[in-house]
C-alpha cells in the first residue's frame, strides 16, 4: 500500500520546508518532497531551494566577504588603519559561502526530524487522484513510489529565465547558481539584467576588481522602486562605485570563443559590442511547474505559466494550494514563508492570512535598498494624496560614525488619514531597518504615529523617526 | 532692557536643544543657554553637551574604528581576506571622531538657526522672579546678561561621578572625556566601573592592543540587564575578547607615579593591585545642578540630586520644567529628547506626552546590547507570570553570512495576554533590531502580532521574528 499522509508538500524552498513543517507542528502527517536537483556530492538532496542553495543566502555571504575587502581597500585610510596587501583568495571565499550553505540546508533536515515532517527524496509529480487522496509520484535515484495525500502544497519554486541564443553553461555563461561560484575574479564580466540578482552580483565581483559592464533592456533603472531611491542607487552604483550600468540595451547576438565572450547589443543610438570573460545573465525567473503532473489533474496554470491561486493561495483543485515563486506575487522567499504559514493553518481551520500589502523587499546591493508599500509613483498613478518626508542619512550621527552615509529613508503618508503607506531606505542597513517600518505597517501606524515613538539614540533608525516628523513638515535634525 | 523670550532652555544637550528646536517650531520665541564648558578651540561654545562632545557620538566612531581593526586582524581569513602589517594610527582615528562631533556640534547651529532658536552663549543660573517672568543669569566670557523667560527648561544634564582620593586629570586618569582622546594605545588600561562606558571604552582600547582590567564594586555584572544577557555577555567579553572583569571589587588606594598607575583593591578573598598605564573611571553619572541658582528661586531638588519633576517634566515651580539626565529615569540622550519635545509641546496647550515603558537601552559593546521593556528578573520580582521566547543568532542565514552569530533575542509576553513586556536582544546589530520591538511595545503588540509580520529573509530580524514565535513554541527555524 502507498504511504499516505496529510499533507504532502512539492519542493522544500522556502514556502516548501515552512509550510511542511507548520503542518507538522499542527498536528498533520506530513512530507516534503524534493529533488536532486542540488544533490551534495555524495548525491543527497539538499534542501532550501533556490534562496539556501543558489540565491538569497550565498549571495550574502559573498557580499559580505567582498563588502569586507572593499573596506579595507577604500575606507580603512579614514579610520587610521592601514593595511599592506590585501588580497582575496577566491576559493576561500567560495569555501565560506558553500559551509554556510551547507550547515544551513543540514539544518533544514534538522529542522524536519525535530518537527516530524517526513523527507521524500526525488522529484514529485502529481498523477491522479483516488477517493479523495492524490496520488503524487515521487521519482528519485534509486526508484520511484507513489505516495497519496488529502492535501498538497505546491512549491516548486522558480527557476532562472534563459534567452535563446544565450547558452548558459554556468562556467563561462552563468545564470545566478554560476555566479556564485566563480573560480577566479574575472577581469571584465558582463551581466545582463540589473534586476536585484545582476546588481547583487555585479557588486560582489565589481569590488574583488571585475570590471562590471550591466546591459539592462529596460530604458528605467530599478522601475520597481520608488524612484527617488533609483535616483540614488543610480548616482551611487555608477559614478561612485564604477558599475557601467546601459540603460536601454537590446541584446543582440551572443558568442562564445577563446578570448570570452562577445555581447553585441543595441541602445538607442548606436550598435555596440561587450567584450568580457564572463557574462551574468540575470534577466528574471520564471514560475517552475517543469514537470509537475498539472495536466495529469486538471491543475490551472495561467498564461504567465504561474499556478493560478485564489488569497488564500487555493487553486482551482480542492485540497491542493500552491505558496511560493510558483503563483502571483513577488518570487520573495519571506513571502513564499508567509504563504506556507498561511496555508498549513487554512488546512486545519485556522484563520492564516497573507498581508501582502506589509511585505518588505530588499536588495543587499550596498548601500542597500528595501521598502514596504507603495512608491511615490504607484500613489500617484492611483490618485492618492499623500505628503512625504524625506531624511538624509548625511546627518546622523550614526551613520557619520559608522563611515557610511549614502542614503535617506522617505516616509509616504496619506494627506487624509495620516496613515503610513509606503516607507523607502536606501543606504547601509536598509534591510533590518524596514522592519521597524513593516510592523507599523501591519499596525497601521500614522506617520505622527512613528514621529512619537522613541528611537535610540545613537542608531540610523533615528533617520526613520526623523524622516516620519518630516511628514509634517517637524523634523528635529534636518 | 532684558531681553525676553517665551522659552529659555538652560542646557544645550540633547534634552535642551531639542526642546528649544520644538519650542520655536511651535511658534514660542526661544533661547537656549549654553556654557563654555565644551568650547572649541576658539572659545566659541559647542552645543550637543556630553552626548555629542564626550558621549554616545564620538564613542560610536571610536568604537566603528576599533571594530574594522579587530575584523581586519581576526575575521578577515576566514573571507579568504589576506592582509600585511595591519597598523592603527591612533591621531588619525581620534581626528576623524573630532571632525564627526564638529560637524554635528556644527549642525546643532545649522538647526538653531533654520528654526530661530536664539543661542545665548555663557552659563545659565537662576537669579529670581519678577511679573510672572523668570530671571535667568547668562555669564559668559564677554560678561553676563540677565534674560527673562516665561517658561525655563532646565536641561542641565549630567557630569562623571568622580571618586574620592582618584583624581581625574584626564591624562593619565580619565573619565569619558579623557578616554575619547589618547594619544596612543596605553599598554595596560585599568577601568574602574564594568557599566555602559566602561565597557565601550574598554573595549575600543583593548581592540587596538591594551591589556584591559576592569574592576567593578557590584557582584553582578550589567544588573540592570536581563540575566541571560549579561550571562552571555560575560561569556563574550572575558572568554573569547580577554576583558579582565573583577566582580566585587572594592577600591582603596590610587597611587600615580611615573611608572603609571596603581589601584589598590580588595575582592572577596584577597586584597591585590592593579598595575596600570592609564586609569578610566567610569562609576556612573550624576545630575548636574552646579551653580544652576536653585536656591535663589526654591527650586526642589531631591536627595538624589535630581530635579524633582511630575511625568510631565514639571517642577515645583510654575513654569519650570526639567528634561533628560538632570531629572529621574534613566539617563539616555533619546529619552531627554522626547521629554524636551513633550514639554514644548505642553507648553504651548498639547497632549505631549513621553512612553517611559517603551524607551530603548542600548550598549555599544560587540555584541551591541540592546532591550525595551521589563526583564525576566524584573517580571519575577513583579509576580507577574509570563511566557519567554528565545533564539540564537546562530541558526540565521544573516548572521551566518556576515559571519557573527553570537547571542541571542528573547521575547517577554504576559501569559495571560500575550502582551509583550520586554524585548532583549544581544548579538551584531541589536541597536538597530531593537526598534521593531519598540514600536511593537508601544502598539501593545502581542508575540502572536510580532510573530505573524512578515520578515525580510535573509536578514537578521528574522530571529526577532522565530523569538515572537517561540513564545507559543511554534518556531520555524529552531
Amino acid at each position: 500500500m502507498s504511504k499516505q499522509f496529510e499533507v504532502v508538500v512539492i519542493g522544500a524552498g522556502p514556502g516548501g520546508y515552512v509550510a511542511a513543517i507548520r503542518a507538522a507542528q499542527l498536528g498533520l502527517s506530513a512530507a516534503c518532497v524534493e529533488s536532486e536537483s542540488y544533490a551534495d556530492p555524495k548525491g543527497e538532496v539538499r534542501l532550501g531551494g533556490t534562496c539556501l542553495n543558489v540565491g538569497c543566502v550565498p549571495s550574502k555571504a559573498l557580499l559580505q566577504s567582498s563588502e569586507l575587502f572593499d573596506q579595507a581597500n577604500h575606507s580603512f585610510v579614514m579610520h587610521g588603519i592601514s593595511t599592506e596587501g590585501v588580497k582575496m583568495d577566491v576559493a576561500t571565499m567560495v569555501r565560506r559561502k558553500d559551509n554556510i550553505v551547507g550547515q544551513l540546508t543540514q539544518g533544514i533536515k534538522g529542522l524536519f526530524k525535530k518537527n516530524k515532517v517526513t523527507l521524500l527524496s526525488g522529484h514529485g509529480r502529481f498523477v491522479g487522484q483516488e477517493n479523495d487522496l492524490w496520488q503524487i509520484e515521487v521519482a528519485g535515484k534509486d526508484g520511484s513510489e507513489i505516495v497519496e495525500a488529502k492535501h498538497v502544497i505546491v512549491a516548486t519554486g522558480s527557476k532562472p529565465r534563459h534567452l535563446d541564443g544565450i547558452p548558459v553553461d554556468n562556467k563561462i555563461i552563468c545564470d545566478n547558481a554560476g555566479a556564485l561560484s566563480f573560480d577566479a575574479v574575472p577581469k571584465r564580466l558582463g551581466v545582463i539584467g540589473a534586476g536585484v540578482i545582476g546588481l547583487e552580483l555585479g557588486s560582489v565581483w565589481k569590488r574583488l576588481g571585475s570590471e562590471v559592464t550591466i546591459l539592462e533592456a529596460l530604458p528605467d533603472f530599478l522601475a520597481a522602486a520608488d524612484q527617488a531611491v533609483a535616483k540614488e542607487a543610480w548616482k551611487v552604483f555608477t559614478r561612485k562605485q564604477g558599475l557601467d550600468i546601459q540603460l536601454g540595451a537590446r541584446i543582440g547576438k551572443v558568442t562564445v570563443d577563446k578570448k570570452g565572450v562577445t555581447v553585441a547589443y543595441e541602445t538607442a543610438d548606436e550598435a555596440r559590442t561587450l567584450q568580457c570573460d564572463r557574462l551574468i545573465v540575470s534577466v528574471g525567473r520564471v514560475p517552475n511547474t517543469d514537470n509537475l503532473g498539472a495536466d495529469n489533474v486538471g491543475l490551472k496554470i495561467d498564461e504567465r505559466g504561474r499556478i493560478e491561486v485564489n488569497d488564500h493561495c487555493q487553486t482551482n483543485l480542492p485540497n491542493v494550494w500552491a505558496v511560493g515563486d510558483v503563483v502571483r506575487g513577488p518570487m520573495l522567499a519571506h513571502k513564499g514563508m508567509e504563504e506556507g504559514v498561511m496555508v498549513a493553518e487554512r488546512i486545519v481551520g485556522q484563520a492564516g492570512h497573507v498581508n501582502y500589502d506589509a511585505i518588505p523587499w530588499v536588495m543587499y546591493t550596498h548601500p542597500e535598498i528595501a521598502w514596504v508599500g507603495k512608491t511615490e509613483e504607484q500613489l500617484t498613478n492611483e490618485g492618492v494624496e499623500y505628503r512625504a518626508g524625506q531624511i538624509p542619512f548625511a546627518a546622523n550621527g550614526r551613520a557619520l560614525g559608522q563611515g557610511d552615509t549614502t542614503g535617506f529613508v522617505k516616509v509616504l503618508a496619506c494627506a487624509r488619514t495620516d496613515r503610513i503607506l509606503g516607507v523607502h531606505v536606501i543606504g547601509n542597513n536598509a534591510s533590518e531597518l524596514i522592519a521597524e517600518a513593516v510592523v507599523a505597517v501591519e499596525f497601521g501606524a500614522s506617520s505622527e504615529d512613528l514621529a512619537r515613538i522613541c528611537h535610540a539614540h545613537p542608531t540610523l533608525s533615528e533617520v526613520m523617526h526623523e524622516a516620519a516628523l518630516a511628514v509634517d513638515k517637524r523634523p528635529l535634525h534636518f
